[in-house]
């Protein structure tokens, strides 16, 4: 679903592990292939300097200077009380005074967090925003959520994570009924902890989803769902067990391939094949977590992104404003009734 | 290390979703190629003629009938009340009464636990015995627990399962002082949630513990800790997303290898790589996962082991009794003091 026109994207330039180069160079790719307009938010020489160095003539890129910059480990809560002018600031008002469609940041995500929610607010109805992920499994895509916003929550969080999910894989990702699961260590309503005993309850009751029951983690990669929820917490150990667990596959793999030469002959043949397959796999295809639940797009990247992974975030944001989500997520809500 | 002399395991013959074939088989296995006296526990004419199939005279294995089998989806509660005469029950009390040194099951593990807690007893100062598992990891292996004993846990429950997982690693798997993280969504202790900052308090004024501070779920597998603590709920979880995601992996990788003739020849060449990769990333290796806490030797295998998978699990089985773990656990926990 391509959005209907141009979309218009202020990016945090300064962020990210690998800075202002290659979000300029994000940038500058998702102009060219997409035509969407870019707002680069940061040091202005700086990011001057490196647009200098790209054949950026007549695209849409454009500079808006914020003096201060959110270190990756600076506390958020020090960022926002101090830093009143940096660039996740400056970037989200942009996105808040209607002059820029979407937000991306590969920055640090708490900052993002804390700074778009008090900037942008949280939509009527949603107690805590969640960052949803878009991974990859044997059968296509899952959307998993929260993965990290929120570390203790009750059940009527998920059940708005949930909402929250729906809206995104239905609208962005094209699935119509999404199924959804629900996190946990067994498949009978009765398995779980207290919080995913009491949310299942929640979840049943609430009509309009496509509630599957519990799902297991290990069906989670196997497509068993389209969108998953769980807490902050066990979602982002899931997800970063996931990615350690994927890094360390390809270490040993790379290891036993180095082993003999009839392992590294075949590699050579093979190279085609683990290119296309480690693209398949790569969590940075996706392009980006979405933060939802704010009233706005914020679209928050890994701090070690590629300016391939940032163009694609780029792209996210793009599709999410194209497609009206934040209007549908907050009719999703509407819609719960009563959950706050 | 291998056990001093041949030891004695009681095996729940009827368990796991392939049932007495697999477990005869694992049974005549152990016997042959360690000496390990096995105790085959269930119906006596089905093993009899199961274990007929095999050349096993003059090898240690013997039946002990038990009229009873605890079916896999079966309440664990419910199994307890009725089933006094099940294959489980039984074998944990051959264990309990010194006819055995130790019991491995892959059963019902709700069942298992449930039984061993009653039958065995918690040690003293253990409320909460755990589920823990080896995984392999890029430069060796790392205990985990719990893996979903207990759903819900308190700090100090923590505390006891890192004391068990301290003295699993040393003694089981010869690691001198392991390195102890607490799985949390961030390395500095304000990072995760009440849960893993209460219990962060605790490890660190416990002495006796090499404890590194919070390990984030990327670090498991990289290998930065030997020994990972976590509630039941969050372990179990990581656990099955980690399987999920292996064998999605290996399935996408099977096709991306599939796709053309170049990469259809290099993956001939591979074969044998791919299999040395498969066995060290493969779960069933390490060969079932302790219940630590309880007083007596109980090992616990996946319902979908094969033979080679259950003849691991009885030597892990036969290790722990020959390293006198219980002794040992019952030794560490005493020493941290009015835990309970």
């Amino acid at each position: 679903m391509p959005p209907s026109s141009p979309r218009r994207i202020a990016l945090d330039a300064m962020g990210g592990d690998r800075g202002p180069k290659v979000n300029v160079e994000a940038a500058v790719l998702a102009a060219r292939e997409s035509g969407t307009a870019v707002t680069l938010v940061g040091d202005e020489t700086v990011l001057a300097e490196q647009l200098a160095g790209h054949q950026a003539a007549g695209l849409p890129v454009t500079i808006r200077h914020a003096p201060e910059a959110v270190g990756m480990g600076e506390s958020p809560v020090a960022a926002l009380r101090r830093k009143k002018r940096s660039s996740v600031r400056i970037g989200l008002e942009l996105v808040r005074h209607g002059e820029a469609d979407g937000f991306v940041s590969a920055g640090n995500t708490g900052a993002v967090m804390a700074t778009a929610l008090m900037v942008l607010g949280a939509l009527p109805g949603v107690e805590r925003p969640a960052i949803a992920v878009v991974m990859p499994t044997v059968t296509g895509r899952v959307v998993m959520l929260d993965v990290g916003a929120n570390v203790d929550c009750r059940a009527r969080h998920l059940l708005q994570f949930a909402v929250m999910g729906h809206v995104y894989a239905r609208d962005i990702l094209g699935v119509s009924a999404p199924r959804l699961g629900l996190l946990s260590i067994g498949e009978e309503e009765s398995k779980g902890n207290e919080l995913t005993r009491e949310a299942f309850k929640e979840l049943e009751d609430r009509g309009g989803l496509n509630f599957l029951g519990n799902i297991e983690g290990r069906d989670v990669f196997s497509g068993g769902a389209d969108v998953v929820v769980c807490d902050g917490f066990t979602g982002n150990v899931a997800l970063k067990i996931s990615e350690g667990l994927a890094d360390a596959l390809f270490h040993l793999l790379r290891e036993e391939l180095q082993r003999d030469l009839l392992a590294r002959t075949g590699s050579v043949l093979l190279l085609p094949a683990f290119r296309r397959f480690r693209r398949r796999v790569d969590y940075s295809e996706a392009g980006g977590a979405p933060l939802l639940g704010v009233d706005g797009v914020c679209v928050i990247s890994h701090g070690r992104s590629t300016a391939k992974a940032i163009k694609n975030a780029i792209r996210v944001a793009a599709d999410c404003a194209g497609n009206q989500l934040i209007a549908h997520i907050r009719e999703g809500i509407a819609a719960t009734g009563g959950l706050s």
